[in-house]
């Protein structure tokens, strides 16, 4: 039996710790997946020493490597052709990593505006060639996808936000490539919340903190002819290929990162895979939309463009807004403060939030509005 | 009472787990330091939420936050004019990212190379400026730190590795720095395992998995006015300023390591501080090289240049050092096994390795020497 197999369920998605977690991110992970993370940062398979101990290119992390690629391939079903890839320093750092390997001297680059995270993405595009903006939800303080994309003549990518935090609008699909180009994805926030066509991407990047495990780790989905593209003369570490044909570790990678990834990918494996992600975050995002739309409170994104990840609203006044979170707040609801640039509150439901802390959310929802409206 | 003051003690060193992990890094952790992780990855300060999901933002982060700085300017003696950030992407990112902030147009750089590290940190450098090589022990496949040093004219910095965890060396002061530049230094093998003078340095940077932490983080310790210096545009990840300015939160930084890091800080406090560690330090790496010192073993390292966290050496034959690594590990001895530029049996001691673990390898070494001698 192998030690994989000597680990144990990670099946169900139980909720025991008192406090319903709605962080934007870092975000609640499955009390599964800690209390493995528990064993393993002591011993990690049996070898007397914890997954924060071991050497990088030992046996013990190579066999976890090769599981957590195994797992994260076949749970997104990512073709051969593809590079999965580890990476440190989040979205942030893919926004200047994205143009500097695959914009190069001269090209144009498209971007899709649909919030504050596509903004500093295109932001460190410029830096490198230019950028040209196929569509903007900004005239309307980003309450919509757009759904008229214009693209430039000769596009070396069209990148997108597919989930965008702050506002609450989500892409239900992805927009249409121009031929000859390839589309480049953050998907940092809804990443394997659902089924992904691997195929339709040039490349997907996601920081891990919000569906796949604690900051500090950058999952990239690579098409492996892209990995090459790069002419830039760029520092070692900042080029995609360093890492792709190292497996990683070209230099010492964030390994307990990679490794809660792991199991969180083993997670969602044991828990109905992304259909089964899809069916329950479905579910739960309705239980909220549907309290929203009994009236009282005032969403921010427009129905065709909500988020299942973040449902952002607010109520009809602001002292209402403070009560609200006051009083959830002592429910034991945390972390419902919207961000600055929506105000109100933000439920953010990650894959690993529990169902019924959505249910439980909506049902102060309309006894809230049963007693101030 | 204070969550802090509730936390318990990290004092001792105690080693419960079989195994004794000579990992050059990542590297073993003190057993006390494991146990309160396993704790606040479940609920961190009574939150009812893990160290990995709250809000990098939110009020226990914060308070995190300000205990972690705290304790590593308190343990370092790191005065004001001096910022902490935490950074991602390990030396290997500093490597580049220190000559981009720091290496004007036009510009020489000194280096001191003792190493494959310092070979690496020079490549980098050459593609933002001129390179000097103020010294090198390569000729002797760097056995040694060399003496004497000659800088350029007016060099914009002095670069060096103050321990080669591969050969095994260690300066036991800092090279003298040419009047109007500054020392940079990578510190990420023997950061805080004795007494350091800050002042005495422009730059300190470490990679955190060796005496500091899991891997996923670096710790930068940087005069302010240079923070500033940096002339180049560059993405925005890329410059010190950006996070010094943001207190390493400008974008979601590796929380899980820092925090960690803060919990051996604290450990270091409570058993003795640097000049504890010091005196640990030394009683264990003398216990290794008395034992090589009596005959069989070849040392690589020079006398005079003998590192305190890497011991290398070498069995009479290749035969014997694959017999005296076979019988180590039956022992419980891992992590033995010489990097490939040395060969035969390297011991890593960092701050966290349990003084008994020196003292049985001591003893075993004594003893395979007498039955193979």
């Amino acid at each position: 039996m192998t030690a994989a197999a000597t680990r144990g369920t990670l099946a169900g998605g139980e909720h025991t710790r008192g406090v319903y977690n709605f962080s934007a991110g870092p975000a609640v992970l499955p009390e599964a997946v800690i209390r493995r993370v528990q064993q393993d940062i002591w011993d990690m398979d049996g070898s007397g020493i914890g997954i924060m101990e071991h050497s990088h290119r030992g046996p013990v992390i190579d066999a976890m490597w090769t599981r957590t690629e195994a797992a994260c391939r076949k749970l997104a079903g990512i073709p051969d052709d593809y590079a999965v890839i580890y990476l440190q320093g989040g979205a942030s750092t893919q926004f200047s990593m994205v143009p500097a390997n695959l914009l190069p001297e001269g090209a144009t680059a498209d971007y899709i505006n649909t919030g504050v995270w596509s903004q500093k993405a295109i932001k460190e595009a410029k830096l490198y060639g230019s950028v040209h903006e196929a569509a903007s939800s900004e005239g309307s303080n980003f309450d919509h996808i757009p759904t008229e994309i214009r693209c430039s003549p000769k596009p070396a990518y069209l990148h997108f936000t597919s989930n965008n935090t702050i506002f609450g609008t989500e892409f239900s699909a992805e927009p249409a490539c121009p031929a000859g180009s390839f589309l480049v994805c953050d998907a940092s926030s809804d990443i394997f919340s659902r089924p992904i066509d691997v195929k339709k991407y040039g490349m997907i990047y996601a920081g891990a903190q919000k569906n796949l495990g604690p900051s500090g780790v950058t999952l990239v989905i690579m098409r492996k002819d892209l990995v090459e593209r790069c002419e830039r003369k760029l520092p070692t570490m900042g080029m995609y290929k360093t890492h792709a044909e190292n497996d990683s570790r070209y230099n010492t990678p964030p390994v307990f990162g990679v490794y809660v990834m792991g199991v969180v990918f083993e997670w969602i494996l044991e828990n109905g895979g992304l259909e089964g992600m899809a069916r329950r975050n479905s579910e739960k995002a309705r239980a909220i939309y549907d309290a929203l739309d009994a009236g009282f409170y005032k969403p921010h994104a427009k129905a065709d463009s909500r988020s299942l990840m973040n449902i952002t609203f607010n109520c009809p006044s602001d002292d209402l807004n403070k009560a609200f979170l006051k009083e959830a707040q002592a429910r034991g609801f945390d972390g419902l403060k919207g961000h600055r640039s929506v105000g109100g509150i933000r439920a953010s439901v990650y894959n690993a939030f529990p169902v019924e802390g959505c249910h439980a959310l909506a049902e102060f929802m309309r006894d809230f509005a049963r007693r101030n409206g």
